[in-house]
């Protein structure tokens, strides 16, 4: 069993976006050298997150902002004085980390899934923690 | 330390329906033969989740169900194309992953939880990788 | 590798509350004596979260409860008898764990961020199980 950590640095271009960044997990899962376990991905900031959906088609992205958006409105009932409320609360409803599972050394994702870094406070400059844990090939 | 994966499959008979997995994972866990670890649970899909929630009384399912689909409607500013634009928001706000400790060789839940799979996208044939890691017995 | 769990007990006051838990867990992770790993932090409840953000300003908390609110309002189309069934959604959608890597001994905390135990039926007493994963210093 081995455990390695990656840090991974990520600027956002926008107030909010979501950022793919599968290509990066796999990679850093790939230097670890593990065949078999799981990635942790963890953000460091309490105004982004961490979730895994569809990276086929831009417009899912596009409608989760939108619809966060929504339910979280910039205008309302907030008291924190940065003026960042609502990101704040938006990184608590999608979370701040992921587990994948690794096998035979690759990512145990769907056809479908991207891992994506959610920017709601930017433009930034973000770090999020890799974490790999696990059997290292024969 | 060891690791061992399963993959579960889920038959969602409805368009939207949580289906309780706890048998399935407690039996990979016994399987696994860890005494002492966790076990991650990761859905493969893009319109679907994964939570620990009551198992009791089956109307705190459905209030769960009841009260997504009135914070993300059907209709609604969405732009994907295929139309369970809802669908991959639910999947994201819910979550696609989740970690449960393994004591003495048993799920570490609470009395009143249980292990369940969300389909917002069904029915459709899903699946979820079950991922143990942790020290076998001695 | 390594693997050491403790229960940690949070007695909340109120009816809703977020109730910092990081010195417990950062004091659970340096009695597991672990360098590299994850930590994950699991409530055994379902009327109760987990989750990572600013412990800074503790008007951030109070956002994030009033919002919480104003999305699962208490009265409302919920048919679970008990009459928590709002508690129960807003466990699922802050959620029951989270995974933070361990880095030469310590959480890999970004600077503002902290570990929150959610009660959103209290008050009670609750527990919730930190498990450690990793390599011991050599």
């Amino acid at each position: 069993m081995t455990v390695r950590h990656e840090q991974i640095t990520v600027a956002s271009t926008k107030r909010e976006e979501t950022i793919e960044i599968t290509p990066r997990v796999k990679a850093a899962v790939t230097r670890a050298k593990v065949r078999d376990g799981v990635v942790a991905v963890s953000v460091a900031h309490t105004t982004a997150a961490v979730f895994v959906n569809e990276n086929a088609d831009p417009d899912v992205q596009r409608d989760l902002l939108t619809t966060l958006a929504r339910l979280v409105p910039d205008a309302g009932d907030y008291r924190h004085a940065e003026g960042n409320g609502p990101a704040h609360i938006k990184s608590v409803l999608v979370g701040g980390d992921i587990t994948v599972a690794i096998r035979d050394g690759g990512l145990a994702l769907g056809r479908w899934q991207g891992v994506y870094f959610a920017e709601f406070d930017g433009p930034r400059t973000r770090s999020a923690t890799v974490t790999i844990i696990g059997e290292r090939a024969g």
